[in-house]
């Protein structure tokens, strides 16, 4: 049961990525990644975060997200800022940036509905929120036992920052 | 809500590959998709399969796949075999593979464990297979409308082989 728990799940977390990775890229020319890197700076204040902060909403090691970055400073959608006194750097989404992700924003919430919460009546969403909370909660407890984790100083889940 | 239960998910679809990736990196120097490719034809009689199948088992594209045991080929691990007489190329597990497999699996399985279900009690892990089940049914029902499927005629999820 575990086992079949188990293939089930390594069969959801592989083609549920691949197929929002296919759709945006067929839409708008970006991966998911960057789609939600570019989203969660939308969300902020002044369109702009920490990268150190950035990468744990991102759920991504701090190199991950610092390699996507400089990869959407190349095409116009983010700066990278630094702010005297402050640790870190931070990333801005540009006027552009947030053009891009408004305009992908639809298109990527139809595809959410379609491939994942079409198929989920109420009960069953907050099952998924629930469930997915305590499963998070347990890689958190496994991350911190160094389950996962690389043998390097800085992790990929905490956010202290490097450059700081 | 939706919302929420949505942001959780892409966590957990996100940290989940990369802490396995990072474990059996650091343990046996393989990704996890390797592992999980080998660990398919281990399960085999003869340890082989069809590379459409093993695709569609492994939950990847015939490409990504195919990339897949040609790395696979390289590291003494796996061979690609053509029968006469029947569609497309398979996959066989070398010996070397398959003891390369078995020595792997101890630490992935502690890892999973660790990361998984040490934080589930028996109803949540039937909860778990049941929800990912009707997830995995809704991706299908989405994909099979045409979201998340690149513009190809044969798609990623479809088992013809383009060899045959």
């Amino acid at each position: 049961m575990e086992q079949q728990a188990w293939r089930a799940l390594v069969a959801l977390t592989t083609r549920l990525p691949a197929a929002l990775d296919t759709q945006l890229q067929r839409e708008s020319g970006i991966t998911h990644f960057e789609y939600f890197v570019m989203t969660l700076l939308s969300e902020e204040p002044g369109h702009r975060l920490q990268l150190s902060e950035l990468a744990q909403k991102a759920n991504a090691s701090l190199s991950r997200l610092s390699h996507v970055v400089s990869k959407l400073e190349r095409l116009g959608w983010a700066q990278r800022v630094t702010i005297t006194g402050r640790r870190g750097a931070q990333a801005v989404l540009t006027d552009a940036g947030f053009r891009k992700v408004t305009e992908a924003a639809p298109g990527y919430l139809e595809c959410v509905r379609g491939l994942v919460f079409d198929g989920l009546d109420e009960e069953q969403a907050a099952q998924l929120l629930a469930l997915t909370e305590i499963l998070l909660g347990q890689l958190d407890k496994g991350m911190s036992r160094g389950i996962g984790r690389s043998g390097r100083p800085i992790s990929q889940f905490e956010v202290e920052d490097p450059d700081g």
